[in-house]
Order: structure tokens, then C-alpha cells, then sequence
């Protein structure tokens, strides 16, 4: 049985981990930063090290690849991101872009010459807090997304996502997509509790709930704080409170499967003596039903317009981003349980609760992900962590599963 | 019977209205900000060339003096502000400012000599935008508060008041409250409802409603928006939204007199897709009965508690400003009644719903307020207006209060 270096994949981890610390030392690796830029730097680094033929296509996806027997034909790709959150842990997208290297120099060192090409990728802003929508990269990988449409993204800071790559030299000239993979396979921390609370080492994930994202602006009238009685303000943000409330309670109200979260929410003229005239929030709904998915939404068309009736405001919504869920492949999820039982590991099917770039490859190719416990199930924070042993586990199991799907 | 230069009058105002356009086009002149420098620069002209004795103190308030008969007694002081919120009106402050530089030319074009000196006042940082408590300038003239603590002030932007008084050369070497008042009047806009809606002219103030300021902090944990099941998060946003819903509610329960305000709420991370582990908000309650005031800042107290032990977060408060109640004397109110009947004007007693620097100012002299309507009631707004003819009734009766009370 083969196993990686450990030693150097959890070095590299912990190196790439220290890039990209905001004024407040956050770690903050927003896509196409400066911050991702020294962190792209490392990486590319390491696959060359590692001997692989490293290419940028135009949405500034890093693919490095090998291919030993030169039969040019469709690679089993592995592959996530290194871009982050505000103030983010270390192991998201990292993890599985690294231990992805890792395979392939266990690989090499074996002496091993897959009869089909291997494939690592780092795909461009999955995170989404920059630029919208998240997983972009691979979307454009997949073509769910034209390259010129993405290119022309303008991100929450005003910036243009295809000047901001070619700002940091990372607008490659590839078209994306290009390099069709025979089969995609990404390691993931879980970003949950299940694992962790089970006792499970291995989580071979079957299926990803799907993910609405929209933007609502409300607009009422700014007026004097003192002077203004209750019943004639249009308060803006009183009307937003009124709905993140109601979010929070009608995604309780389900079976526990719906979420709803406002991660944003911006109030003008921001003073604190004047009525909000304007509220702009972002509203992420996920659930791994697609009816259930779009009952939700429905929903909450109908409780804007009663908002904007009752508060006599004006509504408006934009949407970010929509992803139906998304079933893997049952072929390799099994290849997933079996190699993690070969090495005597505990493993559970499950879903995933977070987005990934393995649902935008899953279009293009069979497509399947391995998730490691996450301690707590904390994650986008600085918190977020996983055990050594479980990194070093689940890399070993995608050894193995590789090392199937690409015939040695 | 004498009156204003109208013309004049209106021209100074509209012309102060042009200075201080932000980037968005907004009329924004923050106190000690380079768009207040312009309008200070602009009204210590227009002091000057009205004779005035001009001097600034330590605080930066501007205070012009005439002294016709050099008596050097307590001057009739008259004054408002300068500095306007974000995207203001036109008339906020600058009216009562304005409108007694108009009533000291009156008076000297009449060739009165008041035995009394007259003095003007334009107080710095009445609008509390930039930086906390609001009326900051004329509650150090009162005594209030330390000129030094004053200065050490920290701004919504980081700055310090001191330092931007010196930086836009506004930072004088007179003792603040040196002079100390016979009598003062104030001119404003009534930035409410209530005279136009009874097509009254003239508002006689009679006493001020009391005003609570506090910053809310609210400290959950960031965690993943797609894996965190909706029964173990700790969301500020939502613990933030529930507490302005409750306010609202709190405030429209009472007898219609409280009023409670939150215009500014921040989320951090600030990030789409991660559940906010802090929400920094700020909360304007005002109530012209000193006891409702206290049980209203009571009950939020408890609210508060219930909301950290409910939603599992942490919540801590900084009280920003307090002020209780105020009522104006009774003679110059009755002064100001009698002289809009003389001047064939409607007339009525009310209560002012916003703070004034007339209420800092009543802590050192008898003081009262005049207020004009303001169409629809609107304030804190470009679309906040006053008609002319208002305007000049307005600075009339107050020119006769003047006159007065300086005995000419």
C-alpha cells in the first residue's frame, strides 16, 4: 500500500497558511488579491518541484499536470482552491489542493506510470466574497459561465475580476476547460459537525444541497431621528431586521435542513441620528432538496412584497447565484468507501453542506469528494481546524482512489 | 417696526448650501471636516463684514460679538450650527445662524445701540455625525464637558476632534463659555410635521425632548453559512435584527412620544457566506418625559440580557451621549409668542423633538427656541425645505425678541 509524505504535505499546509495576513493580521486570501497572488506564487512553486507541466488558463484556474505515458487522453483531475474568506482558517481549499500534490509525488515516487494523465487544479475564487458568484472558476472550467461574462465581474470592492488577474499576472491564455478530465476527486475538510460528532474518519460524500444567493435592496426615506413618529417613518433597516428574522425563522421551521444566513448587511445614510433611507443585505438560502430549495424562495418572494407593503418601502432583488443540488457519482463514491475500509478507516456516505468546486466539475465528468472531520465543524474562521492524522488519512484514501481510476 | 435684509438673508443661505459636496454629490460638511472648514471660512467672512468682533475657542466654536455701547455685559447671544449629517438639507443649523447675522445688520442699519452687547454663535459638532455626543461645541460652552476630554474625542472615522480643529485651523485659545450669555435664542427649522399640518407659522418652544444615545456590540461566532444547522449558530445579525424589531415595536407601544432609531449597524466579517460573529449598531432613543425616557433605557437593558442568554452571544454597551429633558424659560417663550401676534403671525407652544444647542445653552442663561415649519416634516435629507417666507417671519420675531430683550 502507497502512502504520501506526510511530513511535507502538513509543512506545506502550514506554510501556505501563514500568506496573506490582512492590517488586522487576519489571514485574508481574497481572490486575485495581492494576498492570493504570494499565495498562487507558493503553490505553482511546489507543483514545479513536483515535475508537473503547470498552466494558467484565462480565469486564472491554475492546472498542473502529468502525464508520464504521454497518451494525452482525458487525466483524472483532482483539484479545489487557495483563495479565502475574510480572516479564514487554514484548511479550506487548501487542503485539497495540496494533499492533490501530495498523491501525485507518492505517486512518482512509487515508480508508478498511470496509463492516463493526472490533473491538479486550484481554481480561481470559490470562496465568492469578492466576487460573486463563488466557485466561479470552476464554473467557467465546466462551462457554466462564459469566460468574458466572468472576466467582467465587478467585486464587492468595486475592482474588475479580469483586470485584478492580470494585475497579479495570474490572466492566463489557456481557454478553461480545455483539459476534459476522465473523472475529478476533491478532499475537502467537512465544515461540519457530523463527522466529528459520529466518530468517523472518512466521509464519502454522495450528494451537495443547493445554494440560492441574492441581494436585496430596500429603500425607504431618510428622516430626522428625533422628529419622526413611529407610525410615518419608512425605516429601511427596520424593514431588513424584520426579514432576517423571518429568515432565521422559516429556515428553523423546516426539517432542519433548510439554512438561511445574512452575511451582509449595509445601512446609508449611516448616521446615527438619521432613518436608514436605504438597507442592501445578502440573503444565502442552501438545502439539499431542490423543491424544498425552491419553496423557500418562493416564500420569500411573497414576504418581500408584503414587507414592502406593510413598511412602505420600496424592494428590489438581484440574483447572485443559484446552484441546484447536485448528486456525485455513485461509481467512485463507492471506490471511496471501499479504499478508506481497505486501510481500516470508519466511513459514512453523506452530503455536502457547503458548495465546492467538485458540483461545477461533476458537469463535465464523474465526479465524487472525500471529506475529513472538521474539529467542532468550524470553519471560515480562524478556528477551523482538522487533525494531522485525519489530513494524512484522507489524502491516503484519494491515493488510492486515484491510483484506481487512472490504472497503473 | 424693523426688518431683515430678506434678499441677503436668503442668498447667504443658499450660497452656504453649495459648499461641501462629497464624492456621491451629497451635501456633507462633518463637523471639522475640510467641507466644514469651507463653511466656517464662508460665515467668518460674512461676521466680519458685518462688524462683528470674531473669536474662535478651544473647542472651535465661532462666536462674533458687537458691543456698540462697550458695556462688556452678558451679551443676547444668538446661534445654532454650521455642520450638517451625511447628504444633509439646506437649512438644518444654518438658518438660526444666518438669521442672526441678519437681525445684528438690522439693528445696526436701524441705528439701534442695543445697551446690551449682541453675540453670535456657530457651535461646532451639533449634528454628532462624526463624532459623539452631538451639541458637543455648545455643551462645553455650558460646562458639560471638559474642553480636554472634548479634544481627545475619537471620530466614527478614527480621527480626533483636536486634531482636525487644528488640521482645518479652526482650533482657537479662548476659554469656551468666557463669555457668558444675558439671554439666548435660537432660530431652527422644526424638522417635524406638526406646524405645517396646522398651518401654524411660528413654533414657540417650550421645553425639548430628552435624548439616549448607545452603542450596541454584539459578539457571536463566525461559522460556515452552509454547514452550520440553524439550532447551533450564534448570529449577531440575527440577535442585531431581533433588537431592532423589539425596539420599533417598544417604541410604537408607548403613548406615541418615544421614539427609538438605529442608523448605524455594521456586520463583521461581512461576508456572504459566513454567518456574522459581530454586529456593532447604535440606538437613539428620545422621549420628552424624563421618566418614560428612564423606563424605556430600563426596559432595552433587560431586553438586551434576555437576547445574550437566548441567542447564546455576548452583549456589551457604551452609552454615547444622555441628555434629560429640557424646559426653556417661560418668559422668553411667552416674548416670542407676543411678538408673532404683534406680527399678525399664527403662533403656538410645542415641544422640539430633536436636540438643540439651545439646550446646552439653557444650563447658562434663560433660553428658548423659535422653530418655522418644514414641508412634509421632512429633515436629515436634500429634500428638506422651508418657505421663504417662513424663513424671514421667522428671523423677524426673532429680531424683535432681540430687541427686546437687549433693550434698545
Amino acid at each position: 500500500m502507497l502512502s504520501i509524505d506526510a511530513a511535507r504535505f502538513l509543512g506545506r499546509l502550514a506554510a501556505l497558511a501563514e500568506i496573506g495576513r490582512d492590517g488586522q493580521g487576519r489571514r485574508t486570501r481574497l481572490a486575485a488579491s495581492d494576498a492570493d497572488r504570494a499565495g498562487r506564487d507558493l503553490v505553482t512553486g511546489w507543483m514545479r518541484e513536483a515535475g508537473l507541466d503547470v498552466r494558467v488558463d484565462r480565469i486564472g484556474n491554475l492546472i498542473g499536470l502529468w502525464d508520464p505515458s504521454g497518451t494525452g487522453s482525458g487525466p483524472v483531475m483532482m483539484g479545489s482552491h487557495i483563495d479565502t474568506v475574510i480572516d479564514a482558517g487554514a484548511y479550506d481549499g487548501c487542503t485539497g489542493v495540496l494533499a492533490g500534490l501530495a498523491v501525485i509525488e507518492a505517486l512518482r515516487a512509487a515508480g508508478d506510470v498511470p496509463t492516463r494523465p493526472l490533473a491538479l487544479a486550484a481554481f480561481t475564487n470559490e470562496e465568492g466574497v469578492r466576487y460573486a458568484p463563488d466557485m466561479l472558476g470552476s464554473l467557467v472550467y465546466a462551462g457554466g459561465l462564459s469566460v468574458e461574462a466572468a472576466l467582467a465581474t465587478v467585486g464587492t470592492d468595486g475592482t474588475v475580476l479580469g483586470e485584478e488577474l492580470a494585475r497579479i499576472g495570474y490572466a492566463g491564455s489557456e481557454a478553461p476547460g480545455t483539459l476534459r478530465p476522465h473523472a475529478y476527486l476533491e478532499l475537502h475538510v467537512e465544515q461540519g459537525p457530523v463527522l466529528e460528532r459520529e466518530g468517523v474518519a472518512i466521509g464519502a460524500v454522495e450528494d451537495l444541497q443547493g445554494i440560492s444567493w441574492q441581494e436585496v435592496t430596500i429603500e425607504g426615506a431618510a428622516n430626522h431621528a428625533g422628529t419622526t413618529p413611529m407610525d410615518l417613518r419608512r425605516d429601511a433597516g427596520v424593514a431588513a431586521a424584520l426579514l432576517v428574522a423571518w429568515l432565521r425563522e422559516r429556515a428553523g421551521a423546516g426539517n432542519g435542513r433548510s439554512v438561511a444566513t445574512v452575511g451582509r448587511l449595509r445601512l446609508e445614510p449611516d448616521a446615527i441620528n438619521v432613518i436608514p433611507a436605504r438597507a442592501v443585505l445578502t440573503i444565502d438560502l442552501r438545502d439539499p432538496d431542490a423543491g424544498r430549495l425552491a419553496a423557500f424562495e418562493a416564500d420569500l418572494r411573497q414576504r418581500l412584497d408584503g414587507l414592502a407593503r406593510r413598511e412602505n418601502v420600496t424592494v428590489t432583488v438581484r440574483r447572485l447565484a443559484r446552484f441546484d443540488p447536485v448528486t456525485f457519482d455513485s461509481g467512485i463514491v463507492r471506490r471511496i468507501e471501499a479504499a478508506a475500509r481497505a486501510r481500516g478507516l470508519s466511513v459514512r456516505r453523506m452530503t455536502s453542506g457547503a458548495g465546492h468546486d467538485a458540483q461545477m466539475m461533476a458537469r463535465l465528468c464523474p465526479a465524487a469528494m472525500i471529506f475529513v472531520p472538521s474539529i467542532g465543524g468550524i470553519s471560515h474562521s480562524p478556528a477551523e481546524r482538522t487533525a494531522d492524522a485525519d489530513l494524512v488519512a484522507g489524502a491516503a484514501v484519494m491515493l488510492d482512489v486515484v491510483r484506481d481510476l487512472c490504472g497503473t
